[in-house]
């Protein structure tokens, strides 16, 4: 990997985070400063590395809409990642100012603090929900019109329009990340914590939400943070916008019977029914990949091999255990 | 046209603006009820009717965001045309806050007045410059990815987003319509009203920003309004996308020189240079319409003869006047 261009900090918001903390430990590996703003409310700060391996590391407790908290930091950074955001998708459905205020408005000050410090790089985690429900598999970065489903895909949409507003008009270089369903050590959403706790509460039944048909590509944090970091050294585009996942898919169902093995086998599954999990669910999702493996990144593990990692490191650390 | 399925009132956010008050029009005219919500910062009582022609007509003197000024309104209303917004597309990049304010923050508090008091159908006006710079032309409703330039497109695309999620997770019809340049009577924005305004200043000289080639379709505001009344009879789907256009482009320096013909010919035209006429500008636009035509609509005027009326009636309302 070639030396970054510039070296000042870097400030990662939502950096105690599952992607976040990932990202951190990578950027510190790398000999980088990190700034870590975080509210703390979905990230754990136990996610972030300490003692020797924290080298570099600052840590500040601010929600990312609290742009006073951390602005100061940005002062001399070469890059803002923002990562925070509501985790929760279906939250959204029922509190819709649940995305607002986590998605667009944090967004809006994050970017006004690049600006007023005049950070030349931006990075950005976006969602494949910004596509709705797609009528081409595996989906590109160019597909039209973008529909999202849910206030949650809206928010993310928003927020990819806001960062490259803000490229073009303030002379800002901005990546932007449509995420597959990334997966991996830290998560504390999605069907894998879900159904884990599922099985802690009731041991012998697992309730899935849909008819277990949603079928998606789950992505290794890991990889994900490597893919990022590679696009950003080799992509220098006003706004770079790259799909991450992989090119299979795992339907729920899979994922279920293979989570109910690791837990001793003995639960029954039962399927609510529907074709979506939920409002807002889009039951479908597997994205075109081809840009970013034109830099030269490719996932190293498929779908089902990067869920039954995940599912392994859960059921090692107990998480089955009622 | 056939009868309208529901007949509540009609909820119109700008309704004082130049288009929205051309469709208050055509809505009275069609004796439905209307309700204009308008801050009269951009718009101006005097555009709407009065006297016999306002029958029907309720006004409520309130900012979009302010929903408590209006919410009870929406009380049985059949639909909600949200087309409030900041006019000025260039005010966005030397205060980023504006188009937060008018375009994001306001149109989630009208979805959300929508959502609370079920309003079965939803109308919003966005824009061509979400497309940013588009490599194809004329540009289809499919096309991406949508990279805005501006911040003002940016909150365009963040609203369709909205629009999108809300129409998904709460069961409402939505309509969204992408705008060429709209141009016609009472237009206070825009390369028309600029040119005017500088001539009126400096009959001697007229100033165009960017190098003059900058290439836009017109469409005239009546027959905006009769494409959008026509596409909410005729298009039932959950999110109803529509460009809305012509099917030819006009340059700058063609307005410029019709206008400087219009008010007597004496004037002298100096490009600034560049290819853009300011930050964020988009320098060249064409829409598809395929999709509109295909519901049975066509533009009877192309961009030229759209551009040559509204210049003939600015002229003969003196606006070339000193």
């Amino acid at each position: 990997m070639p030396t970054p261009r510039t070296e000042g900090p870097v400030l990662v918001t939502g950096g105690a985070g599952a992607i976040g903390s990932t990202l951190v430990r990578s950027l510190l590996e790398r000999k980088r400063s990190v700034v870590v703003v975080d509210s703390l409310v979905g990230g754990h700060r136990s996610h972030l590395p300490s003692g020797d391996a924290a080298h570099g590391l600052t840590f500040v407790e601010a929600d990312a809409r609290d742009a006073k908290a951390y602005a100061a930091r940005a002062e001399g950074a070469s890059e803002i990642w923002h990562l925070a955001a509501n985790p929760d998708i279906r939250l959204g459905t029922r509190e819709p100012r649940v995305d607002l205020e986590n998605g667009t408005l944090a967004a809006s000050e994050v970017l006004e603090v690049a600006r007023r410090h005049d950070v030349p790089r931006f990075f950005f985690s976006s969602s494949s929900v910004v596509y709705g429900l797609p009528s081409v598999f595996p989906t590109p970065e160019s597909y039209g019109p973008l529909l999202p489903e849910s206030l949650y895909g809206a928010h993310k949409l928003a927020v990819e329009g806001l960062v490259s507003a803000y490229a073009h008009s303030y002379g800002i270089t901005a990546y932007v990340f449509r995420f597959a369903n990334i997966i991996g050590p830290r998560m504390t959403h999605g069907v894998l914590p879900d159904f884990f706790e599922k099985l802690r509460r009731d041991p012998t039944r697992l309730e899935v939400l849909g008819d277990g048909r949603q079928a998606k590509s789950y992505l290794r944090t890991e990889e994900c943070v490597d893919a990022m970091l590679l696009v950003g050294e080799r992509a220098h585009d006003r706004v770079n916008l790259f799909n991450l996942g992989t090119t299979d898919r795992l339907s729920v169902r899979e994922i279920a019977e293979r989570v109910v093995v690791a837990c001793g086998g003995r639960a029954r599954i039962d399927y609510a029914g529907g074709d979506r999990g939920w409002v807002g669910d889009v039951p479908q999702q597997l994205l075109a990949i081809d840009r970013v493996r034109s830099l030269g990144w490719t996932p190293r593990l498929t779908s089902a091999e990067a869920v039954d990692r995940t599912i392994a490191e859960m059921a090692d650390a107990r998480k089955c255990a009622p």
